[in-house]
């Protein structure tokens, strides 16, 4: 089977550029674009990181190389490369997920070089992906400096939010007005929030040249990760508030995880602004600050409760 | 989980040097090399790729290493930085299969710089690995011209005779002198061959530094791999020998797998058999001859049967 799926594959890609040698031999012959460049790996389970009832193998495919990117993106960086192990997945199967793969890899312009076919009982998606950082610092989880503003780039808890609905676990009614009833536009947003998982590359391109310290991507959940950035930053949080997206509860943007929203922190919300608009982009969220105590962590002057996705989907 | 194991896994691993970053942000931070460079990836099922009731997690995390090393090796190149991905295993899993893994980084010299710990119903490690030309070019499996001479850097056979062993299937006894039987010394390297298979990286670096035109890593099967890079070269083959190992069957040397000998070609052989002499190494094995008619595969003059390991272990 691996080759004639293989063949299919390369089939549908372009070529590559004089020099390099993707898909098909032992390994893709790839170009460097700067000294240093960024090297990250996640992986999908079928079950665990979507549920495959309420999401499609079009969907799986590009949710793997979205939150890959996305670690590319959490560094400041531009995603180069790809290669994609596949496991437990028939020729149909592996032929719909790469609809989804291409459909990413075009987005964020990465190019799938390689990669492995295996069986196995259990569907699962593997990416690596090399990145670059443009010639700029990488931005680490551990820059942050207490006097720093901290940001997001946009609200949160949509894809948990979009995740309830499409189980049905909320009182859907469309275009309804009582408790917990979103309209059919804001349902729309929220479950396209959990199937097809967006990164925020142009966001941590702008935030990285405008001169921010850390930044970091949420998966596990924004006071999760955000906790994660302030333990390696060895900086205080002090929250004035967590931006909650139409339709979505405080708990799924504390929380919910997988967002993949930037937390990013600067000590010039200024210039962060002008890049921003330059790059014709959202203005990001302010949310708070960060301070001496490293074991502080506040929301509106209370406790902020650290919550995280516990992938037990 | 996630957090403790990855902190137990940095514990153990050398601290990255000035610039770099790597395990625990959200990518790595890797120096290239050369304008170009290798990336490959391949991943091991448990129960497809080994079998947990015959070798240890050591040794399954020995093989996820070596046989992606075993991918750089076979174009020419040294391997620098692999991700780790895992799915499926409880921590002290994941422990024992670190121990290989990092045995064989050691051994091999590839830096463990980041990857991805999930959940999931069955064991997979997946890796990807960056490598280094050193600036030579790249062996592609589609170099080879009629008129160069094949070689294998060994006899071959040895990883399924030794799976066969390790299995029972062969009337094995210790010392006896009978069909099918083999010494002790014997059967230890076999069992050893299909338990911690063996990256031939200095053949592969001797043999691109000699001018070898073309060059594949036997993971299907002897004839099914030097098959590929016929193929891929548009040449014919003829063959004189097949290099059988010790205690194992003309069919394991065929078609068996797994053996991670290189298959390589080129047009003077006196230069590789001096640059494998300057390197220390055991002199590769000609096998046979390129020839011009794309579609000939042949045995000693006879037709060669075109076998591979169907990974249905």
């Amino acid at each position: 089977m691996e080759f004639a799926v293989i063949e299919h594959i390369k089939r549908g890609m372009v070529p590559a550029p004089k020099g390099e040698v993707w898909i098909g031999d032992d390994a893709a012959v790839i170009k460097c674009f700067t000294e240093v460049e960024l090297f990250a790996a996640d992986l999908v389970v079928a079950g665990v990181h979507a549920d495959l009832d309420i999401v499609t193998l079009e969907d799986f495919g590009w949710k793997a190389i979205a939150v890959n990117v996305s670690d590319i993106a959490a560094m400041g960086g531009v995603p180069s490369y790809a290669v994609v192990s596949i496991a437990g997945a028939s020729a149909s199967e592996i032929e719909q997920m790469y609809r989804g793969i291409k459909e990413a890899s075009e987005e964020y312009g990465v190019q799938v070089v390689g990669g492995d076919l295996s069986g196995g009982r259990e569907l699962l998606i593997s990416v690596a992906v090399i990145g670059t950082t443009e010639g700029r610092p990488p931005l680490l989880r551990s820059g942050a400096r207490p006097g720093d503003f901290i940001f997001v780039t946009g609200p949160l808890g949509s894809s948990a939010a979009g995740l309830a609905l499409l189980r049905g676990q909320q009182g859907f009614r469309q275009g309804g007005s009582g408790d917990g009833s979103v309209t059919p536009e804001v349902a729309a947003k929220l479950t396209d929030a959990y199937r097809r998982p967006k990164a925020r590359l142009a966001e941590g391109v702008a935030a990285s040249r405008a001169g921010a310290s850390a930044m970091i991507d949420i998966s596990d959940g924004f006071s999760a990760d955000l906790n994660h950035l302030a333990d390696d930053s060895h900086v205080g949080v002090e929250l004035s508030a967590v931006p909650v997206a139409p339709g979505a509860t405080f708990s799924d943007a504390l929380g919910g995880g997988e967002d993949y929203e930037l937390i990013f922190t600067a000590a010039k919300p200024e210039e962060i602004f002008a890049e921003f608009e330059r790059a014709g982009l959202s203005p990001p969220l302010v949310v708070g600050t960060c301070s001496q105590d490293p074991s502080r962590r506040t929301l509106d002057g209370g406790s902020l409760p650290i919550i995280g996705w516990e992938h037990d989907l």
